[in-house]
């Protein structure tokens, strides 16, 4: 059995995956914050979603954590976790001797990447490779990661994806990258918050319910939204050519929504152009359900499948 | 041996290549129009290369074709290849019953990605799979092509490497696609050389040397041309990750002019923002090499490597 964890900003998602690849067991835990509480949170999500699987921590064969931030992926280090109260961890090697297991770490976008891909490829009967996925991850800030053939594409230097910071108009609204427009300035959730400035716990729904009530500056922050999602798909599919595109992240909450804005601006660039027409972009856009254990689950796989040893012992043990 | 065509809208490139991958003969003819007289063309070319490398046809294992327009690699047909006069040609069907060699048909772009690839890897000694590059072809269009590991990167659908139409400014100049702010609609040498409206041979050479003179519109162009460079190049980067982009096709005649405004455009969102500046964009991109055989070579590559047949021949044989 393996354990895939999702630590994010406030909860930490945890996941069991047995031998034939379901979900044997999940919890949710209230994320630390610090290092230090990462551990902790780490350690503790483990054992608890081991005991809701009605395990024992020997029978744990990997543990694959996805998590925000600049990750490592063969050392298990992780930095610029901000949003945690991370600068610098080095996760997998404070974790493993804890738990007496192999510890893999990923950046929680290319985890659920993975983990979107292999739950689209079950629910379709696809297999485990199916041909090529971007998962966009709408949360607070705007990244993707691509998945070819079952596998991550990680790029030369850990950027494949980072579509948030490309600019799409250069007399768009700055960017905390320091750019002008960039598609994290238009479609993230911190940039649309700040933007709209007022308070609520869920500013980008304040903001949809506040354009339908004729509110003028959420209408052109939700246009934004839609422009910045419909320009990522584009970029994804005129770059990469991924069969599929997956939208998930806080973001998507807003569901059918935030689809409907999205599916009218791909349904206008291709009304203007025989060229984005013949892509059939609208149909290549799909929601990740709500609560998905994407994430968790693709820190699993991950756990799994990153170390060549553990590739071999669950192939011929 | 093998022979690799490029066939462009006035010359068609043929090189021969031999067994220990040098470039053993070279011939340029001057391309016919229309699918009848591209065919001759063909025919002549491999006939003409073949006497220049003093091998016989007998000799030939196999030949690739690189062609613009919308190719399908499997079936060697090519469709749109307006510059050619060609709306629909069975290519690779008609010429090899003529030839009596196995054809083997892909885009231009493409195969001059693979080209350029193998040349940079023999120039810099790196073997024949060292990592990733983007090869943005600047023509009268622009579009790349994208080689990881030594493979062509061809997507789901066959649009992987089309930059040309991400728009980048919803207040740029119309597209011929129908889009605004593409960008092929600043960067391309058919768009300028249409904005430019002024009769001459080299458009795009001449729009720099009047930017250089101080006329307003020619600068405006210009800007627009390394806007539209840069760009591509970031979005070939934050998407694909790759190592390096190569840069080449007509408008890369200007040399160093063209780089120097590139890079001068990479600088300044360098400047801006931390994150760019991490990614260290002005190093990853670099000119092909005036009059180099990338094309005509990677055609040859294709025409030796895509047939599974032919692999296992060069392999055992």
């Amino acid at each position: 059995m393996r354990v895939g964890l999702d630590v994010g900003g406030t909860k930490t998602d945890a996941v069991v995956v047995d031998d034939a690849g379901d979900i044997a067991g999940r919890v949710r835990l209230t994320t630390g914050w610090g290092g230090e509480q990462i551990v902790r949170t780490v350690v503790a999500a483990v054992h608890a979603v081991a005991t809701d699987a009605g395990a024992d921590l020997s029978q744990i064969d990997s543990v694959g954590i996805g998590i925000p931030g600049q990750v490592d992926a063969e050392t298990g280090r992780v930095a610029h976790a901000v949003n945690l109260g991370v600068d610098d961890l080095d996760l997998a090697a404070e974790v493993a001797p804890m738990l007496g297991v192999a510890v893999r770490v990923e950046n929680d976008v290319k985890a659920a990447a993975l983990g979107a891909y292999a739950l689209r490829g079950h629910a379709l009967g696809l297999g485990l490779r199916h041909g090529s996925m971007a998962y966009l991850n709408l949360g607070t800030g705007v990244a993707a990661g691509i998945v070819i053939d079952g596998e991550l594409s990680r790029g030369a230097r850990g950027t494949a994806g980072e579509v948030g910071h490309i600019s799409i108009d250069p007399a768009g609204p700055l960017c905390r990258c320091g750019q002008h427009g960039c598609v994290e300035a238009l479609a993230g959730g911190g940039a649309v918050a700040q933007r709209w400035g007022r308070p609520g716990r869920f500013p980008v729904l304040d903001v949809f319910d506040a354009a339908d009530a004729g509110d003028e500056t959420a209408r052109e922050l939700r246009a934004g939204i839609a422009r910045g999602v419909a320009s990522a798909v584009r970029i994804l599919i005129l770059t990469a050519d991924v069969d599929v595109v997956v939208l998930g992240g806080g973001v998507t909450a807003l569901g059918d929504r935030l689809m409907a804005d999205v599916s009218a601006e791909l349904a206008a660039s291709a009304a203007a152009s025989p060229f984005m027409r013949s892509l059939r972009l609208e149909e290549r856009v799909e929601l990740l359900p709500a609560g998905s254990p994407a994430a968790a689950l693709g820190a699993a796989l991950i756990g799994a499948t990153n170390d060549p040893h553990t590739e071999e012992a669950l192939t011929h043990g």
